[in-house]
């Protein structure tokens, strides 16, 4: 059986790496893709590397039956996409890539967003997207909150051992390394390539970063007792990539036998050997996310790092992920593509 | 039904390549894997982004069982190719990534690379391998002789034009913008970061580029009289991509229009609207070229660009085509992946 | 004796470069810095590398006393370069960095820039800035145009070779490979990093380029007839530097010969070894134009090869070269930087 | 007066950058260079950016008359530097760039670097060469030992902060950014274009990176007490550039105010307005040290961020820094070169 999907907001990177892996799912179709402003035009227009394939042009959402739609992807700005799906039928299931309904407290998407929810009792209905910790309730979740990229790669890094309370929760820092495609293909010129190859820095530092909403929210509720972590990120001059470097007490042996019996059966989610630490090259274009664990010298502490690519694992693989649950196909398909390296 | 498969030298970027793409296919499985110096070692260590792969661990040569090998894809340097596929069987099928057995004529072997032919009698069995243009003989072939992968975009771009005696043959400039993994996994040191990155200059110019060995055997060939052309390569800061820039004199459009024929039905070959010019960008990790023509503003000249991936449509991707070929599979199975961007 | 300079345009690149270099220059002062729609911020906000410096606040242009200016860089965009300049005075010596003044016919101006000059006057009275051509002339001009960054690659590869006539000026194809700050610090979407880097392409093919109109000019009137040049630019993932492969027909030892005899006394363009190529590696954030040219294997066919960085000699240190001589100082005072490498 | 000045190694990179720096220096003269390996060629053919300089030749260490130098630059690996400098006169000013006279006590260089020492007498007469903190020690030295760039960059964060006490010395986090430069001209796989080029990840995690001995070393003595600071490693797709991440307990605006107060009267450390982190962008090619505090959300705790270059102020620039002392040049001189960006 063949799903008919819909994408909106398809003029944007995470728009087109759906396109891409859906590309090559053996069940789904894409019947509508969606852009504002760039209506009217070919995606082949948008995006030359998806020439190859057979597309419907870009449109108006409003020019698109939801009716023949089984599923339909949001890759809209957060705040848009709010109003967006309000407006939407109320049994299409939807998977959105925004910042929308990620948090479950209002007072929190206010604080991290600036501006109140426009759509609370949607707010409510929406399953947290990170597949591999909410599996069931994303299988029957009629909508489905794509999580942040980083917050993704952290939680990865941290969750089991947050869960399984092996690591000190009042000491827990993580620094991390991102790629500039997760800023999207905004015209902002901290993103041109003269100003970002060949260097790097720190940006939303001392706790500024809104995907701390997230680490908050999920950590909080996994330890059953407030957790804050410190969360510092940089920008490297690379279009996908995240590497998350957590630096945590506990027996680093204990973490890591930890994260291995959690992932052992994940499809996705690798442990690295012990002492051995990920590299964003290994992931690069793939839905994989590789996590290592080292021991300092330093006796009790250990760093935890992960690296996914924001891009998929990130974003729109991960997307694809929760669909085929929502959509009762193989959690896999279409995702086992091999990273590319170099 | 499945098709068992060898490749031997895996631990190059061209044998990784094979892997990545074979991974996806869904009638081919892997069965041995060689690589001299790191025999013993497993597919992880080496090539960590393919860990999440069910891989034999990498042998030598001599160590495979080839009487339950259906095909060998030989990613070796040459000379050692040919000294190699001498010593297996003969009724084994073989596609050569080496340049070992792409030129008919042993002078012009000698000539280009330095070293006497050691099995001339391999090399008249062999086949050219550049599917597009010789898939009838590649289907029967029992050894496919792998292009260079400047002289597979050079020939996208120009192949046709030369047949149809469309532009001027004794005036073919081609201007070769390609990529650092072209050289391979070399230590060299002008392929460290620290010398590549952020410049870019030409090399191997003057008519002494290899892959000219290749323009003027099959450019020759398809004209019936002597062809040469002059090739100048550049290498440039990135991974992936060859662009190849051709300057001819003819009619813009007739040459356009010639290229949109050849390649009506070509599954991976496209030809762009008229005026406009591919981008690397556009193909990275995936096995379509692009062909595109521009009118030049001096009457009668144009200029044709190509754009391939040297890893993928220029190297291993070709190869695995060829094999599909061979293997009597549908000639495009493990090959549809779409280009990844940004 | 200290000579005061104001810098119009102070929040683009080369304003930027400007200050890099003038910083090191043992007469000169900066007095004043503008930069419209950054008017009240300090250099240091816009361009944190120049943080050390002791510099005025950024300005609007009518703030700026030029009373106590001796000269005046304009670094502004064309046409707002025309009526900025007319409203200065007379008699304030004034080297402009955009394309304004760098075409002798109106008709030409308007051909290439699309809009017809408004400062005909200004416009006889320029003198077109490429020092080693017109040193004599920018000695005691009022007001310099400097030239197109990449048309002075291509002229220090052939100006000498069309005044001597030892090329075929019927046939000379230039490919241009350019980094990116060449555009400036624009925002625009193919100048983002995930849009450049790792892949390359054409761009203002088929004779479209606005730095042809210079070549025509400047070409035909060394050669007193017509000249017009195939030129094909192309853009790469690195942030300076223009590499000019030129394809010429003649004599390459003679070529070479010119070329070396042209550039002996030159401080900044220096002819490489017969048969050795440049890179934009060697001179980058350097005044220096390396030169090369290497014989092809067709007879009579001849490469040759320039590299600069588009920041320096093809923009702002070109600039400052010709201050000095404007200035009555050494025109090499401050612009004997080292290139950077690695 | 002229100083005359000899430069043992001078075919790695901090060989040529030292070059580059010292050729705009008022007051010193570059009389020999030397390269086992590459001796006889000239420097233009082992580095073409030089190519504009007049420099004497590269000879084997033997053939230099050190009768004639007043000062030699030591650029050669760690164990053959000490090897060298025992034989050379006892009374030559020495400024050494490799590990071998960092650590005092010999147990510890034996520890991190593997070996022996075999020159303990000289050990004990060389000075730590960090500029800012043993000024006076160096201006009298004979024998001075360059210091690691990252541990250079990360006492720039710290030092002034462990001498006063205003952060918890048993909980310094250290994540450091480095980039490829910094592994030298050396021919290793993972230093190539295509393995590093759009990644990054960890290495010598865990307390195995050499520069603890530094840390360790320098930390403890100014702190007069035991100091262990946990340092991880990461390496970046750049060719030059430090970011130094510290993780600490205190207050950040005390911190900040310590920093200032320091670094007040540095030429080259300069402390960002409260708030600000710095980018290795605004630094690249120069001798500068950018230093920022930010404060986290969670009470208590700060990042202290440095950024340098590491072949300039890691390295090369700090090395002819010390030589301006030990020479009784200003402290400056050659080194005030701007940053270049982009």
């Amino acid at each position: 059986m063949t799903h008919s999907i819909a994408i909106l907001g398809a003029s944007g990177y995470t728009g087109a790496e759906l396109v891409r892996l859906i590309a090559g799912h053996p069940s789904i179709e894409i019947k509508a893709l969606s852009a504002d402003r760039k209506a009217g035009q070919t995606m082949a227009e948008v995006f030359p590397h998806l020439r190859h394939l057979d597309l419907p042009a870009l449109v108006k959402i409003e020019e698109i039956d939801f009716g023949q739609i089984d599923l339909c992807f949001c890759a809209l700005p957060h705040k848009t996409s709010q109003a967006v799906i309000s407006a939407l039928p109320r049994d299409l299931k939807i998977v959105d890539l925004s910042a929308d309904f990620r948090l479950r407290d209002p007072a929190a998407y206010e604080k991290w967003y600036g501006n109140p929810h426009a759509a609370l009792e949607l707010q409510k209905e929406a399953v947290y997207g990170l597949t591999e910790f909410y599996r069931d309730e994303i299988r029957s979740a009629r909508l489905v909150a794509g999580t942040g990229c980083n917050a993704a790669a952290g939680q990865f890094a941290l969750m089991p051992l947050v869960k399984a309370g092996v690591i000190d929760l009042d000491d827990i820092i993580m620094d991390l390394k991102a790629a500039v495609s997760g800023a999207g293909r905004s015209l902002k010129e901290n993103l041109l390539h003269a100003e970002l190859s060949e260097g790097y820095h720190g940006y939303s530092m001392g706790g500024t970063h809104r995907h701390l909403g997230e680490f908050d929210q999920e950590f909080t509720k996994a330890a059953g007792r407030d957790v804050r972590v410190q969360l510092t990120p940089h920008l490297l001059p690379a279009n996908r990539g995240i590497l998350m470097t957590c630096y945590v007490r506990g027996d680093a042996q204990e973490i890591h036998d930890t994260l291995a019996k959690a992932y052992a059966d994940e499809p996705f989610v690798l442990t690295l050997p012990f002492g051995e630490a990920p590299s964003t090259h290994h992931v690069r274009g793939s839905n994989f996310c590789h996590v290592g664990v080292v021991a300092d010298r330093l006796p009790g502490r250990a760093i935890v790092v992960s690296a996914i690519d924001n891009l998929t694992k990130g974003s729109s693989g991960q997307a694809l992920q929760n669909a085929n649950l929502m959509l009762g196909e193989d959690e896999t398909s279409g995702l086992m593509l091999a990273p590319i390296f170099p």
